[in-house]
């Protein structure tokens, strides 16, 4: 990194946390209706800021009635250079329950190097890093070093319609070589870790139809279908206890991670015990033998039942049989598979494992593709070094089962890569009661997204 | 019967009509708050009527302050003759949804020689019958042909819990040699049936524990045990796709009904295929094979899965795996199981098929035995042939699948068999909208009833 950008950014952090500080201040919850006015105030304030660092053609971009805008801005006057799409978001997730609050939500709060704030890390912080990142160069230089545009939506925690929408219909806008996500943690703390890959899913609504009207099970059990043991039954043969999956064709397309994948998850610092008795809370962990558990939860597909509609679910006894009842069941996918393939295997096996007496129907609720970037493309590999120069250590591969859903979004409508950088720590309380971020991460971000943009304009 | 009873049943058919609609305007729904006077105002009218043709030591017997009132009467002059103790409740179903009655439900109408009115025959009509039967008896003879005891209840369509507790409390002053029950109804319009056996109940929450806490299915999917794919998964090593139940010993002491029984259920006039189509709604039976769907109904145990609480069930997807998930689940019992036998081999049988990872309890929330009685004895052939003299038709036996709590009730605590006399039509709407009851079968039932203690007289 360049000396002046490098003392830029360290004589600055005062200032920094102080910016950072303001945002957090504004309760950007964007599921309550009553602090839309609060959404839009954290809207302004970025767009605001980067207005004033040199950003060009700054935009609050409006979107239908009930949708929280976006915020774009660019700068394209590095001919030659890559093009980068900047992503995070400005809402926030509610902050209750409120009593469990060590110090107030929307009065950040600094203890031991961190700050304790709803939104501190997700993705306020990160957001904010962003902004200084790009500050850093426009101050020093006068420029950046590769052509950059950014866009912040204010619905991540509430589906993102928004910016769905608004992506699909403007691929022109929003060209570019590959996307930075920021809006991911590390593995583990001080270890420089690079999210390549996500798992997709395919989610469905299984229904089983019995009779035609509840039935009392005195009455007519021994005789009549019941839709809820049909469910069971059903479920037993979409995934064995071994926790493979039975649907013919389901594994036919699944690609393994690379061998410096796999290689790096090793690496990480994971302890099988410590997960499943400190993290998970269980006797013992499942899935498919011969994969290690990270294996099992980022580069192999899985099916899980989440619920079940229909029949008695109050206190007590009630002697019915259901006419009918609905599984919620989801399946993750992982490169290559295909999600309208996998929910035409997943329908055509359900038709054939229904059993007498029953009639059923499938309904897909969501589906996406995984989506994994490869580990030697310029993309990840100038970011892995950026995260290492500034970690001080070398940067490893991690994935998510997970998905996010803008990764997908970018792939499908703009054909980029996303590479998420993500300056998280796994015990940050994201969605939880005192939410906070490492400040010196917030540092570290913001030197090695600046030391990024710099390899990425050599 | 004797000529005068005969003729009095018959020249005061207008009259006894007359009474019952006034019983019928009653609107003693047991479960609304608001209808406590109309319950007192029912139990009295019984008082009265009891009282006035010369049943003695008549009581309106109160319970606790948020019960119902039991009306109590008895007449002992009898001496070395049977005493039966006739059953029948005064309360009544809410009539919601009120807008499906073609004639208000508490202002009987007559229409093709039925009665509609909410409580036309379950089961004021039928606690009626039973009152004019005796009255008969007062009027033409000054005494009844066998010592009566008369215990109705205000609580039967809420559980009866005032009548189970004073069962239990007096046993000497209930002391009878078999009890007549007339709270149910004949297998076919105009064919003469007697319900001589119940299935038993083993009611059970088989609650399935994994994780600590609700989990991201993505996060954790393909290593977190989940309760609800635990859940399926015992179910189906509960019971085989082929209605046969695994948990070892169960069919231990199950008893085949006798060839009476098994003689007569082939000669009711049951269809199977309009049962499938019209009764259920369903495309295909299901149960074990080798067994009638009869015998499946009546002489087989089933289980049967009610509902699944824990997880996600609203609109939608949420990709939770939850910590815990509890199934209800229930076993019907038949002579001779004993509950707490199959509840303590459901419980070994649940730990033993537990899967890894998971913790399961269950808790036993209601049981009862099954009961019959013997078709041999003298209550229920006397009941037979009264029944057969009335409707000039051979009586068949049938059982019913689910329990009337108030039989097991006086199994338990009086020992002594119920005599099941119906006069009911499979279409009378019980509980529902239009309720009514068949003109032709209350008068039948008087006479009947009269008939029945005349026999026993004998």
């Amino acid at each position: 990194m360049s000396t002046a950008l490098f003392e830029y950014y360290q004589s600055n952090r005062e200032r920094h946390l102080e910016g950072l500080l303001q945002l957090l201040r504004i309760p950007s919850i964007s599921t309550l209706p009553e602090n839309k006015p609060d959404i839009r105030r954290a809207a302004e304030f970025l767009a605001n800021d980067l207005g004033a660092m040199g950003m060009k053609n700054v935009e609050i971009i409006e979107g239908k009635e009930n949708q929280h805008p976006l915020v774009f801005a660019e700068w394209l006057e590095a001919p030659g250079k890559p093009t980068l799409l900047i992503y995070g978001h400005y809402d926030v997730q509610p902050a209750d329950p409120l009593e469990e609050w060590l110090s107030p939500p929307f009065e950040p709060t600094i203890r031991n190097q961190n700050i304790y704030a709803r939104g501190a890390v997700d993705d306020k912080g990160q957001v904010y890093l962003l902004c200084k990142a790009l500050e850093g160069f426009f101050k020093t230089e006068g420029k950046l070093p590769i052509n950059v545009k950014v866009l912040l939506e204010g619905e991540e925690e509430v589906g993102g319609e928004h910016i769905d929408e608004y992506v699909a219909a403007h691929p022109d806008r929003l060209k570019a070589d590959a996307a930075l996500v920021c809006d991911t943690e590390m593995f583990a703390p001080g270890l420089p870790t690079l999210t390549t890959g996500l798992r997709g899913l395919v989610y469905t609504e299984l229904e089983a139809r019995a009779a035609a009207h509840d039935l009392h099970s005195g009455m007519y059990g021994g005789a009549a279908p019941n839709p809820m043991q049909a469910l069971a039954e059903m479920i037993n043969k979409l995934k064995g206890p071994d926790g493979k999956i039975l649907i013919p064709g389901f594994y036919k397309r699944v690609k393994k991670p690379t061998a410096q994948e796999l290689a790096s998850w090793k690496k990480l610092p994971f302890n099988e015990k410590k997960f499943m008795k400190h993290e998970i809370g269980a006797t013992a962990l499942v899935g498919e033998k011969g994969f290690s558990v990270l294996e099992r939860l980022w580069s192999r597909p899985t099916l899980e039942v989440h619920g079940f509609r229909g029949g008695f679910t109050g206190e007590g006894a009630k002697t019915v049989i259901p006419a009918v009842s609905t599984a919620k069941i989801s399946m993750r996918l992982v490169p290559d598979m295909n999600p309208k393939e996998i929910f035409r295997l997943y329908s055509a096996y359900v038709k054939k494992i229904t059993p007498k007496g029953i009639r059923t129907s499938v309904r897909l609720l969501s589906s996406a593709p995984a989506s994994v970037v490869d580990t030697g493309c310029r993309w990840i590999a100038a970011s892995a070094e950026a995260m290492e120069q500034v970690f001080k250590k070398k940067t490893l591969y991690m994935r998510s089962g997970g998905s996010i859903p803008i990764v997908g979004t970018f792939q499908r409508c703009l054909k980029i890569p996303s590479v998420m950088m993500g300056f998280g720590l796994p015990d940050d309380n994201l969605h939880a009661p005192n939410e906070k971020f490492h400040i010196p991460n917030f540092y570290r971000g913001i030197e090695a997204v600046g030391k990024y943009l710099e390899l990425l304009g050599k």
